[in-house]
């Protein structure tokens, strides 16, 4: 799989969602950025948030709208290969679906592994869904 | 130019900040998304938020991390090529800095003027800024 299919099919375990399957797709030493929120590093911190969050909604369905990569881009210095794409991650909870506009950066390494994964939203608009007055 | 130097050359001008030159890189009809906030349609818009936001700083000063783009592939059936950037957007008044981390998404078409602009970042993060408490 390229870098990109790799990117597409860590969002597709999300979405069933299974767990084991996705952070099977991580390194070792893999950063998790929710950029207005903080960062965690390694595969367990990862699924200590992903866990609580995915199971409590009744279907997971994340939209990407568009997806490019570097992986072509010969003579990179850089290590690993940038996938970026503009997504909607919706979330249902009974009747309700929850829309967040999300912007992601990954980069994936040699091995094929997620090295980096740094989502930029606007806080705000997540959680007046989240919790809505 | 390719769409990637297109992007990073309105940027370039936007740090002068040379808004005649920028300006000049947008299609008619570009849309300026601003996430959090909202958009706006047409160059004559886009200048009305820039003119003011640039003028009321020192310096400008838009780092980028990363920037890739779908420019070299073929058949990709969407109009434009897309080209997204990580950023961190500076802006010094006086002796301050604000720093906002941003994710840009760019179409530029075929006559290399760019017709979308799309910005995903906190909108808190850079109002706690702008009005320090």
């Amino acid at each position: 799989m390229s870098p990109s299919q790799i990117v597409i099919e860590f969002i597709r375990h999300i979405e069933v969602p299974d767990l084991d399957q996705a952070i099977a797709l991580l390194a070792p030493h893999v950063e998790y950025d929710n950029v207005p929120i903080g960062k965690v590093h390694g595969p367990d911190a990862v699924r200590a948030i992903l866990q609580p969050f995915c199971a409590g909604f009744d279907e997971i369905d994340w939209v990407i709208h568009h997806q490019v990569s570097n992986e072509h881009q010969a003579g990179d210095a850089s290590s690993g290969a940038i996938v970026m794409n503009e997504r909607t991650d919706r979330f249902r909870s009974g009747e309700r679906w929850i829309e967040l506009p999300v912007c992601g950066v990954f980069r994936v390494n040699d091995d094929g592994l997620i090295e980096l994964w740094r989502d930029y939203f606007d806080d705000a608009t997540l959680r007046s869904q989240l919790s809505p007055s």
